[in-house]
């Protein structure tokens, strides 16, 4: 159902050549209106690529009145010649959907360092335009994947109002947003600054406490259609919540395709003295590699978590090492910081592998979700250039 | 020549049982005066291991009469049975060369959350304080061995002294200090506060820019010890110096053994606008797991180098990133942060490789090195309990 679940958005997914192997390379999602409000939210990363550039300053309005995507190739690190393409694409676009350049937000992702084949894009934008449907939803998610399995879309109805979304990413996933590009779209009436607002805050609990393997990404957008079409205008804490549901179950299944992986791992922080402490603590085990690949080998090391858990600087993370505790998979295998319930007890085999780390300093707590490192995933990174 | 190179030195290393496989698992370096002076740095991590605290414990004074130290467990996370341990065993080594425990430092390595085996330690004393020979350094160092693959000793003769080491440390390297056990001696004439400095001042341009996997230790320790045999009072510059010639030695002797590599990567940071944003931006780089894979896989990605670049914040290392440069064993791929010259020029065959970035921001430079994420990593992290 993806982004065309909710009322008055068409979407399309077709191929125009910028991946070779003859797939899906380029999408379209419009929205029919009343309203154009918009949300964005981009990378971080001060190395930016240029359809990040362009969107932000197109987003200065609020408004958008479609996004336009492109997987095979990411238009990043390609100068003002790349700038010139990203907005040659929302020109493109803008003609055929009669509005102004400034309503079309652009997205790109692939290989950094390349330009786009912009004769490949032209054509996209026409068949993308052609292509418009209000069931073109699936069609659009399949036709951003880069290294994914599978395309990942949700949907939520909250009765009198809806809420869609498609989603691509599976490597370089990493916070503040996990690589990925998203696009979100709702029938309820919202304007431009309460979309805004609804997206960041969904965003705190789905798409940034996800983290692969630490990378961050040029290229990450996540983008917020709003048109109004149902009529109904929502308690915000309400559509907040629903958002972040349809955001979340986005975010697990980028987790659950990240490139190689085989455990999904839950770092469940408990007893942080500010959830900013207990995110500190989850990252920091998040990122160890000796973590990762002892998750990879059904190896419940648990000194490795400890070792990881000793690297956050005490002021970010006021905690006695000599008083946390440790869980995995139900089993404490530490106590009191040091060895608690026999290791051999602790199943690692399940995908769901669940950490919970009592710091036992406060009242605070927070999850970061991230993959085990295998073999696959070195594969599949060193094997091309992505 | 290793640990015994300088005059008045005596090490050992024999088997006492902490290793099933039989081989070398306990050594000690004895230091035969005149002085007994000693520095120590010890790791960051504030999740740290017993003998770590015993040793911090004992250097009160600033000095030390010998270290004692131990493969086949780390006695981290053993809580206050496994301190009492690590006293006994100083205290064991103190009776037999009749003085305070408190001259003996104590360093331990191997898996984190279990007990030592006391009796093999105890055994362990006694044949390490029989076996005690001025040549016996190169033993020393195979004692210490855990993943290493080959024992690492470097020595220098400055003329009227001498500078000896050993090391250890095959993963977990990683600042601020890489994972390591390290002993350093030498004959020169240092007091106590001299051989502190001097030691602190050798680590940064030498463990301390060595980064493998980005994971900091709970054993991290190294130590220099100073007995004045020669009679000869230093130069501090001069000696400082030559201390950072044999650290350097030894810690790219680490990086060359380093679990599962294929390649040194030696990541140069120019035109920075600090040594600390230097380091941060090299840092940056060493850590991502993308860059670390492409690596291994013979591919100069330099948009993955960007990337990573992009995540340090501007607070940190001030500078433009389009005017970044970046080259790969010579050839710049990488101009005004676009495209440079052609990538396929470079070869990425050799072991070592070099990555300069020219943030043309500053005057300041800094390098890390690391090293490739690789299959062979994965295995040795993944495939047993260390």
């Amino acid at each position: 159902m993806s982004v065309t679940f909710p009322e008055g958005f068409r979407a399309s997914g077709v191929h125009c050549g910028l991946k070779e192997n003859g797939k899906k390379d380029f999408a379209l999602v419009v929205n029919d209106g009343p309203l154009y409000s918009a949300g964005v939210v981009t990378t971080t990363n001060r190395v930016y690529a240029a359809p990040v550039q362009w969107t932000r300053n197109a987003h200065a309005d609020g408004h958008f009145r479609a996004v336009v995507l492109n997987s095979g190739g990411a238009n990043a690190c390609t100068g003002a010649s790349g700038y010139a393409d990203a907005v040659a694409t929302a020109h493109d676009v803008a003609v055929g959907l009669s509005c102004a350049s400034s309503d079309i937000a652009v997205c790109s992702t692939g290989l950094i360092g390349e330009r786009l084949d912009m004769r490949a894009v032209r054509s996209g934008v026409a068949h993308a335009l052609e292509n418009l449907s209000s069931d073109g939803g699936e069609d659009a998610a399949q036709a951003i994947m880069t290294t994914d399995t599978r395309h990942k879309v949700s949907h939520h109805s909250a009765g009198s109002y809806s809420i869609g979304g498609m989603a691509k990413g599976a490597g370089m996933l990493a916070p503040q947003l996990a690589t990925m590009l998203v696009v979100l779209t709702t029938d309820a009436v919202l304007d431009p600054s309460q979309a805004q607002k609804c997206l960041e805050k969904a965003m705190e609990y789905s798409f940034n406490v996800i983290d692969s393997d630490g990378c961050m990404s040029t290229n990450d957008t996540v983008i917020l259609l709003a048109n109004g079409a149902s009529g109904v205008t929502p308690d915000l804490d309400e559509f907040t919540a629903n958002l972040t549901k349809v955001s979340y179950d986005l975010a697990l299944q980028l987790i659950g395709d990240a490139e190689g992986a085989s455990h999904d791992i839950f770092i469940n922080v408990h007893g942080a003295t500010s959830r900013q402490a207990a995110l500190a603590v989850a990252r920091s085990v998040s990122r160890s590699n000796l973590f990762k690949t002892a998750v990879y080998g059904n190896d419940p090391n648990w000194g490795r978590i400890l070792s990881s858990i000793g690297v956050v600087p005490e002021e970010v993370a006021p905690f006695d090492p000599a008083k946390v505790d440790v869980a995995i998979n139900g089993v404490k295998v530490c106590v009191g910081g040091g060895v608690g319930e026999d290791r051999n007890l602790v199943d690692m085999t399940p995908r769901w592998c669940e950490v919970d780390i009592y710091l036992n300093a406060g009242e605070y707590e927070a999850t970061i979700v991230t993959n085990d490192l295998t073999h696959d995933y070195v594969e599949e990174n060193s094997a091309y250039s992505s």
